[in-house]
């Protein structure tokens, strides 16, 4: 009987001998990682907590405490619907940040919700005054995007300087932050960051005094340059590489493993799943796990992906099917290779960075895709409260 | 104001101000595509439902009512959790198969449930004729997988042979079903797939007057040899085409629109996106929507996919964002490019496979991913009966 991993080994659910797959989640380790990014910034800058896409897929409702624990007070979802989610587990003093900004129509329920949104366009900041008007009971906080070359959500520099030109709308107040996106972080050597930190130092000039936020996961690992006074961590906090040209300076979060459903030694020469794209010789040990492209595992990483199984590295085999996956663990001793032993297939050896770069894809992209189906393990962190509001 | 598309203005839920996607999933048509698949058999044999991976990521707990009340008694999960989670909406006779089967440990759950497990290795059929013999009130109905030739799972033909040639274990009955799985149907020439045919007769002879399933969705349009006597769509039931070298004989069933959260005219030749992989000109108009990987629309459809607004083609620029992307849409009228019009990013115009031939991936991994915080509009079909067991 394979030894357990230490993940599963530590927390074993009701639920386990039905899954075909566990995905263990530290939340000890994000907390670790939120702290480091907090400890490289300048005195008086702090950092958030970037929950989107359920926390990158980690689970928001069991990151959000987790981090709140370490000391986060900001968080930032993508949408209201995210928000709402997980309002009710704000520490005393949090804010919630809305980066989509109210969609037409949405300004009463965010404002009603005591959700920040992050008003990225002239309508949506006139569309967030009317709403207090209408309200009649004065600005609600609010930040503002300013593009400064991504060409994706925010004001341009001119319709900032326009805005600011003039006294303000009734029903709209300064922002409580002002805020940029960089386009090319991950990549040092990128020209269109420099110039993203002048736009941006240009844009702040017209609100002196506001606080700013400008750095994510990269920009953090940049300097004070690509930081500002909040940074917005994501992918960091979830074990991705902030700094892909060099070793990464945070920890591992997930382990996803997968039950062995069937073993199989090769008698002759063998076709191997969809499409018969890989033929294997006889005396090949093969392996087929409960995962596939349903549970998130790419179907691009099809003979490409690796496993771990009883410490050793196993190959996958044939594409990626939508439940199952098949390796070869000719290389394992036989009798570990047994219905119910754990394959892991993301974890400290292959990551979802090296599972990316198997699947063309970055680690965000894993990340967020993992896990619809598998039995869920959470490993510190503080407990869990359920279901929500 | 752009015209709401059919599907949205059909069924506008309380959530949609809040909201910046909405998939949209016809269970008329899922129905209708099930009629279709049982429209091709001869007498006696019959169409099953598979359901696994949420249904296709179309919602188990919607399909399955749907495809009982077009005369479906037999539907396919891959999970035990999958099979846990619909079992009170099975219709009176219906029978729900698990087609991992049941882990080491799994089988007294499996047994109790009711559920019919597809044994695929004589591991499992020894485990659960033990498991009958545990329980003592004799042998529970199972389904028998043989491998024919995609080395994935199922007993190989000597295996099977082996077992026959002996009086079964106590505890053990002839199964309700042999099975097996075509690893090449899609492609209509693949030699493979005469082979799997052939030897799939052999196993048969093996169990004279065993009820047979050998075809899945593509298995079904090419005729009885790959048929037998249940056949089990899949992939069809959601829209995708069986037969990818001929016009699709199914109609389609997923809508997935986006809300534009930004429109922009280009004043000066601009980078758009991550990694400025592209430059667009002066004088371009973006829009940029609330949709992105974590929604499940393939990062690798940057600069590839396409969307369509008020009946033009709009194409996707720059890469595919966590939760947003950008659109071209110069070719639009400015006054239809306004915050909270829907792009429509899939439907009838540039479906699954057609996003999927984008992405170098196929129509099955779109949807198994697809809409984890999309807002769900149902069309058609029984009422929803809430969130189950």
């Amino acid at each position: 009987m394979e030894t357990p991993s230490p993940a599963s080994r530590l927390a074993v659910p009701a639920g386990l001998a039905a899954a075909t797959a566990v995905l263990t989640i530290d939340l000890d380790a994000i907390a670790g990682n939120w702290r480091a990014a907090a400890a490289c910034l300048p005195p008086g800058a702090r950092a958030a907590g970037v929950i989107k896409a359920d926390a990158y897929g980690c689970g928001a409702r069991r990151v959000l405490p987790a981090l709140a624990q370490a000391g986060c007070r900001d968080f930032f979802v993508a949408l209201i619907d995210e928000a709402l989610a997980v309002r009710d587990l704000l520490p005393p003093g949090g804010r919630l940040f809305v980066l989509s900004g109210p969609p037409p129509g949405a300004e009463a329920l965010m404002r009603e919700s005591g959700l920040i949104p992050v008003l990225n366009s002239l309508e949506q900041i006139h569309a967030w005054a009317r709403a207090a008007r209408e309200a009649g009971t004065g600005p609600a906080p609010a930040a503002w995007h300013v593009d400064t070359g991504m060409t994706r959500l925010g004001l341009d520099l001119g319709e900032l300087a326009d805005l600011m030109a003039a006294p303000l709308p009734e029903g709209l107040a300064l922002p409580v932050l002002l805020m940029s996106h960089l386009a090319c972080a991950d990549d040092p050597g990128h020209p269109l960051t420099d110039r993203q930190v002048e736009t941006f130092a240009r844009a702040h000039a017209l609100l002196p005094g506001v606080p700013t936020s400008l750095g994510a996961s990269s920009g953090i690992f940049r300097g004070p340059a690509t930081q500002g006074d909040l940074v917005r961590p994501g992918a960091l906090l979830y074990g991705l590489n902030p700094t892909p040209e060099k070793p990464s300076p945070v920890r591992p979060v997930v382990r996803l493993e997968a039950k062995i459903l069937q073993g199989r030694l090769l008698d002759a020469p063998h076709p191997v799943g969809y499409g018969a794209t890989v033929t294997l010789p006889a005396h090949r040990r093969l392996a087929t796990v409960g995962v596939g492209y349903a549970d998130g595992y790419p179907r691009a990483a099809g003979n490409r992906g690796l496993g771990v199984l009883a410490g050793t590295v196993v190959p996958v085999v044939g594409r990626i099917s939508m439940d199952l996956i098949t390796l070869d663990v000719t290389e394992v001793p036989p009798a570990q290779v047994h219905p119910g032993a754990l394959v892991e297939l993301l974890g400290p050896t292959f990551d979802a960075d090296a599972l990316a770069g198997c699947a063309g894809t970055i680690g965000y992209e894993i990340l967020t895709g993992l896990g619809r189906r598998c039995l869920r393990v959470y490993l510190g962190g503080p407990p869990d409260t359920q279901e929500g509001p």
